[in-house]
């Protein structure tokens, strides 16, 4: 007799994802499990899977949870673990508070833990903002060639838990015009891979402040998917160094999947980037494990 | 305040469904609604809507349904309303089983109404079979380009109900070779286009007196799915036409999302086709319309 679990379906601008509570870690999803579950035609289809747990019921080789309740075990779609994920964690901190599994702290703040360590969220009108810590600017550009350039373009690398190359084009037209169903090519390539993020500038940069750009994703063993949170931080961070000293610290950033917010601010001697954005629950079933 | 319903989550060979049951015609579901229902990352994500609705409750302009108490509103992901619906129906059936809601005649049968009249199910080991009637061959063949076939090829169109265009190719290695991901062309364009699918025989092509054929298809409006019901049908039938007089009246047709059986069978003075194969509920769960 399969065993039966309830779950709950969420996104954050597109991205989506499983939900699935186990406070006291009983569940132990095998990589085979997780892929039935994300098939979006043989299961219920996501990106991934949000596995709710207490930290004290995670196993041991996960220390950097303690301080924080609850902990995102986060898979891909082929099982494999994850340290993090901008879209994902907003959905986890939604369920947490929608189903009352937590409460926000009283200066609204909700930590969780992440194989990256604690992340810190807050509630805001939109959603909620996560701080993704301080981030890194690789010295020396890639060459970045893509189906629809004429010719290759350099790109910035940018780590922000995990690597970015953001690529600058001239227009809409040519964001529009980029076949991201094949593979862009990067000279050299980083030895782990990267995420590419394609990104045109609105007219005007500022407004009220605010910097605004438009992006595309093409996220390395997956493809061209609809957003990605560290991917928009980022572009953000991309866009602002370039900009020089008198860029602003805020910015929006339009995805096809939607609308989300990169803020930098300082936490301690340290700048962090901090994402924000919608995170929506769709639907709540049941459904048997393979 | 979202109205919420009840939803299970279904598919036949990959083809995969939204069924909700409306027995007294209480539902009117818009296209938006049905298309945030079908998509992917937003809604549930399915191919189509099957809205289980008495025959006595569908509203007026759908007679052909008298006789069957069931009747299966199909609708695509779009929201557009379509006939039929091959794979969809054997989910269909098997919610009507399994809910309780039908109980199979004494024959073994069910019939259901749709747009394309009442349609007679048989339980059998792999799942369900359902008569698809009789069909057309169409006299004169129309040329294929497609990307990955160095020439043109000829097509032969059958009507199941709906419209197909058969590609014979030489061998495996062209099959997979293919590259769907591009519309093949058609000369002539059937006025109301077609999908198109392109098959290989199996060596030896009968064994134990069942012929064998590969399959991949392109939908029309859709592109490459894993499986097409009805297009299975036509394929099975071109083999078979083409195979001549000795060929055998039982097919097994080997698609992306499964294997599907293929029959042909004297139904008083007409030969019909039989469409048979798995069909499996996934999921149960409830979601608020938008």
């Amino acid at each position: 007799m399969p065993q039966t679990i309830a779950f709950t379906k969420g996104h954050g601008t597109g991205n989506d994802f499983v939900v699935i509570a186990d406070p006291d870690g009983e569940l132990d999803l095998s990589d085979d499990q997780i892929a039935v579950l994300c098939d979006r035609r043989f299961g219920i289809g996501a990106d991934g899977v949000l596995r709710v747990v207490r930290s004290a019921a995670i196993g041991e080789g996960v220390t950097a949870a303690a301080g924080a309740e609850w902990f995102m075990d986060y898979r891909n779609a082929d099982g494999s673990k994850a340290e993090m994920c901008g879209n994902g964690i907003r959905v986890f901190a939604r369920y947490l508070t929608e189903t009352g599994l937590a409460v926000l702290e009283t200066d609204g703040s909700l930590p969780i833990g992440t194989r990256a360590g604690i992340k810190t969220l807050t509630r805001d009108a939109r959603g909620f903002e996560v701080d993704l810590g301080s981030w890194l600017v690789e010295p020396d550009d890639v060459l970045v060639r893509a189906r629809g350039l004429e010719v290759p373009r350099p790109g910035l690398g940018i780590d922000v838990g995990n690597p970015h190359v953001v690529v600058a084009l001239s227009g809409t037209d040519e964001l529009d015009g980029l076949d991201l169903a094949v593979r862009p090519q990067m000279h050299p390539e980083p030895a782990a891979g990267a995420n590419i993020e394609f990104v045109v500038p609105r007219d005007p940069l500022v407004l009220d402040g605010v910097g605004g750009i438009r992006m595309r994703v093409f996220e390395r063993g997956v493809g061209e998917t609809l957003s990605c949170g560290t991917g928009v931080a980022a572009a953000a961070l991309a866009v602002r160094h370039w900009a020089g000293p008198a860029a602003p610290d805020s910015w929006t950033v339009d995805v096809p999947g939607g609308t989300l917010g990169v803020r930098v601010q300082r936490v301690g001697d340290e700048p962090h980037v901090l994402l924000s954005g919608p995170a929506t629950l769709v639907y709540s079933g049941e459904v048997a494990l393979a």
